[in-house]
């Protein structure tokens, strides 16, 4: 009699983007002329950059003949990547990574799933709230979160509220916590540490023997100079830190899935018996068990974004969407909204006016002004009282967007 | 104070494959200017079907443009190549399988190795012996398979051999088990089971509420009749299967990536409570929540071995190989040696002669014959006293290889 993974059916329906599909056919149903504008989307709209075109048509002329032909390459990334990789995004900004501490995958949302495989069932895990669903549901799944609660917490998870009463600075734990999923430049926030509040964490995990998990997914939006890239700009770091990088955001590989996560090999963690065990072994052996790479062509296609052309072109990507956080941000600070993040990220974070509630002010939105936003409390109960707004739209639907809230 | 995933480091780390390179680099090393022909790989060598290429470059030139770019796509895979897939590879043999019952994914190891999510930790898991050493290794990683044993195996599976004896048909299991794994046409031994002997294992699975997960990989190379291409052939098999596929070894994608899982809607498992519990709906959760998507330029790709020339380019790459297995399984004979497997998958089985080990026959053949094998004993303990021949190579080596073997 085979028994299923119990935690699977403890965890509740998504509700959030199913909830907002409904809202909006319901409302398109109603008002069959109007230009609806969705500003709640995580998906760029920029066509992938000519570089990384261009690389994927050459890797796959390649792949025609038999003489260049390539079949299954190393489980953790070609060299090629994985050398360009250290070059640009670290060695560059001073910090030392190698080669053999760099493993490309299919994108962050199966590393940030798939890396409580190397843990063991009992660790316990801090989240920052709200925060990207993923975080939350792949350890339910794993039995780390214990059960459901009403307010849409789990009994296990410890979770760390950003808000603006804390400026969306998390709080250290009161209680010991293990393992702890950090996002900077955050989603669904947009707000960021500055180095000297992330050294607060790294400290934190040294003091405590504990593993920080570094989602940097949206790390090339960052524009201010006190705000780290890279978790390992902080001292002592890469003995505690393990950073999530992702090509989606960054050059529009949302639909060709590409990413790549650094497990420097002074990072530890305990066995049974105490002794300290290397992750980045850990995580070699599950990604050369339980994954065959990363297509070859979609390599190139990364490796290609590191070239001068490609580094351009993903240069204006960045600009596109950082011109619309700009004109969000302003607009929504003209009708005297508080708001946060769209400075060095892609999401501006605004706090519902007159108290409503996230879903309030997303219907509000949707009925009065055609536009769909998305309501912070799908990202957690701190999100309540906020919506996200997206960059990732068109800039003229951006534009009438704003209009339309400036009008009375 | 954070803890690894103890089962991690119980696994043996991976001898076989790093061991063969050693002592192929040793003889190399000896012997510089001998050509050394390599039988061992289970890695194409064919280019990728010119069709496949095709749609490579122009779904990646629709990513050049906003206006045809594609993101994010939908967890499951595209309709476009779900809907092939049903049409091409069920429906045209009469095999009532929905679109909606289908998962596009990277690959068959990364789904044979992920199944194991939607499972409990206590489910009795046994698994054919020899075997793909995915299926014991993940299971050992959720705490499925126990304790290491000094032969190979582990304390909690229960294996079934599969060697001459029994002519390569697994009995059914003393003791009743939950969930059995089961490869045909089989890696690595390249036997089959006809649809009598399958359904054997299907009325098992009925009778004792278990479920088979069925690897297909190899289907595309069955030449005779009485041999299902897949487990819903027989009759319900849709209560109690899980299916497999991939287009590594069909179509030439091992480092392209592309696979697919099939899980009827019939299909059911227990929870706690003792109600039946779809795991479609549970693997549709494991993927929404733990994967984003094969890149829609491989989901096309894939979509182009079901169009009229890509099925004439499959079955060229497929006719090559498996006249590499004729000439393999007609010399290996004409050596007089025992061989299995050859007729519907491209991989020979040869038991070594005068009882030596499979490492003293890959030792005799790489140093009188400098033709490197695999020793069967590396997957798994029935394994031993045989090697395994691969058909994945080029013909002319190939048949250098044969003769070198046919000389004295």
């Amino acid at each position: 009699m085979t028994f299923i993974n119990e935690n699977f059916i403890k965890i509740p329906a998504t509700y959030l983007f199913s909830e907002i599909g409904k809202r909006v056919a319901e409302h398109k149903a109603a008002n069959s002329t109007v230009e609806i504008i969705r500003m709640g989307i995580g998906d760029v709209t920029l066509p992938l950059p000519d570089a990384s075109i261009n690389a994927i048509i050459k890797a796959t002329e390649e792949q025609r003949d038999s003489k260049t032909f390539r079949g299954y390459g190393p489980e953790q990334g070609y060299d090629f990547l994985r050398n360009a990789i250290v070059e640009n995004d670290f060695k560059n900004r001073g910090i030392d990574i190698s080669a053999d501490e760099i493993f490309v995958s299919d994108g962050a949302k199966s590393d940030t799933a798939n890396i409580g495989d190397i843990f063991d069932q009992n660790n316990k895990v801090a989240i920052t709230d709200p925060s990207y669903p993923v975080y939350v549901d792949t350890n339910a799944m794993a039995n780390r979160a214990g059960e459901p609660t009403l307010n849409g917490q789990w009994t296990n998870l410890v979770y760390l509220p950003c808000n603006e009463r804390n400026n969306f600075i998390p709080a250290l734990p009161a209680e010991k916590v293990d393992i702890i999923y950090l996002c900077y430049p955050n989603n669904p926030t947009g707000t960021t540490l500055t180095k000297e509040q992330l050294t607060v964490w790294v400290n934190y995990a040294k003091d405590n023997q504990a593993v920080i998990l570094f989602d940097a997914a949206y790390e090339a939006y960052i524009s201010e100079d006190n705000v780290p890239h890279s978790i390992y700009e902080i001292d002592g770091a890469n003995e505690v830190a393990i950073e999530f990088r992702s090509y989606s955001k960054t050059a529009g590989f949302t639909g060709t899935r590409c990413g790549y996560i650094v497990v420097p090999k002074s990072v530890t963690a305990f066995s049974g018996d105490n002794e300290r065990v290397s992750l980045n072994k850990l995580w070699l052996r599950r990604q050369s068990t339980k994954f065959n790479g990363t297509p070859y062509i979609v390599q190139r296609a990364a490796e290609a974004t590191y070239t001068p052309e490609g580094k351009k072109q993903v240069r204006c990507l960045i600009d596109y969407y950082m011109d619309n956080a700009r004109i969000i941000r302003e607009s929504l600070q003209s009708i005297g909204l508080k708001v946060f993040g769209g400075i060095n990220a892609p999401y501006i974070w605004a706090k519902t006016p007159s108290d409503l509630t996230s879903w309030a002010y997303f219907d509000y939105l949707l009925k009065e002004k055609n536009i769909v936003c998305t309501p912070g409390v799908g990202f957690g109960p701190s999100g309540e009282g906020y919506v996200r707004f997206s960059a990732f739209g068109n800039k003229e639907q951006t534009l009438r967007a704003m209009e339309r809230l400036k009008q009375p």
